[in-house]
């Protein structure tokens, strides 16, 4: 604890920090999470990584619960993000997958047959150890649960590159795009069923938000964006339980998408570090968004204390138009040391303490 | 060529359509050339790649002088690109580069000590063998000749990653920009002289136009790009020799950058396939920037007619507000189709007699 009388775990406190912020309340002291706050830069998750492949700390809920404890026991986070990955659902749907160590899907999803293959999932539970999980750490977690999905369209670019390491220009799903649109919205239409029923089925097992992460879609333009990724998303809220918390929405890249983006009928936008959170909440106006989530750069965490100190005051100045979850813009780095995470996190904490609203 | 009348090699035309529409003249046919179109598409490309190293093309004059010209035998394009790769004048300041076939620079360029170990460019002729394939190509060549390098920022990303295959994240350069700013703009400066003198060379060999290849610089923000990539371009553009031709300026990526693009002093600004010519147009007003250059999305090509016909059109449409060079927004992939390139220069040729200005 940074700050006498801050404890985001307290129940006395009514609605969490992280929950009222999402909702466009002015939190203060402001909250905080780190994208891939369970992870690699934590000797606590490499020591458990050490013994146990990658898929098995998703597939099996006491390992995932426990890395997804991990960060909140050392820091003062305002929210715990499930610790899985967004490629884990397409197991079921049909698709071999494996980690050596980037993402590897067995075979491209690119022809009408293969599309055709592939099996929706189980409506009741789809991944059942990712509800078990979830379940698990409502037990234990003092801070809102934050449940996640890959966007249709980024899992439809893994799925149409498929086949061998995944090359970050994903030219294959936009190759299809061009060549047999019918096909690419048949793809996503399915990923779109599946994903609502996946982050459906975490919502009602106990996540108190839904993250739906569109990784890639900064690849396309805004017509493209438009057409396919963005109905797609659309879909998957559409269809959310009604007793869902808030629904965030990250476009890594997504800088030139941000007036379509608007449309997502997502609540909380995620911001990366490439566009100033105060230019992203004007050009988002006008939609239903209530918050912007982010959006240090995850590099800055490097920097001398001095560094980090101005740009999570400068984070906090752009934010302070409206709702503002403070996160990095991207995933905490693997080789980010824990005291300067842990310095992260009070500095927000401390610092929005002091700030005026702007 | 698919249009009686236009040849863009006819020295009876004047000043070449390339270069007119450079300096913000309607030009009409629109000129064309395609980012990578001396390259691994072409069948006579690959016959020649079997028989010698990426490298040896790159610096033997006859052979890099001979994949230049390959393109232009085969399509009506209205400029060349010399065959080259922006990392060929890192090896004579020191840094070992092979390709496997990415890009492999021998060891990071990370530390005060790495850093002062560069080699200046030799002010004479930095790079003999380019300039030697220049002058050959100028005796050969109908259409402007295009010289090229790689912008301070981007090369010092690849430095600084160096000892491995390359992270389409470049972490640490900013890294670096985080954690000592001042190493950071010494290596910036360093890439920067040693840029002028090598695209200076190029211009007194004979290019007609210079091209500055930011590819990565879309991974920073405003700020930092404002502080340390955009004056490493400054710098080389007011060195130039003063015979120099139009300067075009690409960043990747670039459309959150926009606005601080404008004050790069370039004369020309590529687009990629993410942005509309027209959205951009209007950011980049207010400086000296006269025609725009793009920005087809290189997956267009593998479209049916109809649609690549369309997408043709539209690209016309959006770039008729003043000087518009037609390209691709990226480079050309290596699985395009022979007849799908032809088509696509032939169709900017035709449609753009058909298009009104806007």
């Amino acid at each position: 604890m940074s700050i006498a009388g801050h404890d985001p775990r307290s129940p006395g406190s009514g609605m969490p920090a992280f929950l009222r912020a999402c909702r466009g309340e002015r939190v203060r002291p402001a909250p905080v999470w780190m994208m891939r706050q369970a992870g690699r830069y934590l000797p606590e998750y490499r020591k458990l990584r050490a013994r146990h492949h990658f898929l098995d700390l998703c597939k099996t809920p006491e390992l995932a619960a426990e890395v997804t404890l991990q960060p909140v026991r050392r820091f003062s986070v305002d929210a715990a993000i499930l610790f899985s990955d967004i490629l884990i659902p397409l197991e079921p749907m049909g698709v071999g997958l494996r980690f050596e160590p980037g993402p590897i899907l067995e075979r491209p999803i690119r022809t009408e047959q293969a599309i055709a293959s592939l099996r929706p999932l189980d409506a009741e539970e789809p991944c059942g150890f990712v509800m078990e999980a979830i379940r698990m750490l409502r037990r234990e977690l003092g801070v809102p649960l934050i449940g996640f999905c890959g966007a249709p369209f980024t899992l439809a670019a893994y799925l149409a590159e498929g086949g061998g390491r995944a090359k970050a220009s994903f030219d294959s799903i936009v190759r299809m795009m061009y060549e047999r649109p019918e096909l690419a919205e048949r793809l996503l239409a399915i990923l779109s069923d599946a994903m609502a029923e996946y982050l459906g089925a975490q919502v009602r097992a106990g996540a108190q938000a839904a993250m739906i992460f569109d990784s890639w879609a900064g690849i396309l333009g805004p017509e493209f964006y438009a057409r396919f990724a963005l109905p797609a998303v659309q879909r998957i809220i559409a269809r959310l339980p009604a007793e869902r918390g808030p629904v965030i929405y990250f476009v890594l890249g997504g800088a030139h998408l941000l007036e379509k983006i608007a449309e997502s009928d997502a609540d909380v936008i995620g911001i990366d570090w490439r566009t100033s959170l105060s230019g992203a909440r004007m050009r988002l106006a006008g939609g239903r968004v209530t918050a912007l989530q982010g959006n240090l750069d995850p590099r800055a965490l490097y920097a001398p204390e001095e560094t980090l100190r101005r740009e999570v005051r400068r984070v906090l100045r752009e934010g302070a138009g409206g709702g503002h979850v403070f996160n990095l813009g991207h995933g905490i780095l693997p080789d980010t040391s824990l005291a300067s995470a842990e310095r992260l996190v009070d500095l927000v904490h401390t610092l929005s303490m002091e700030e005026e609203a702007s």
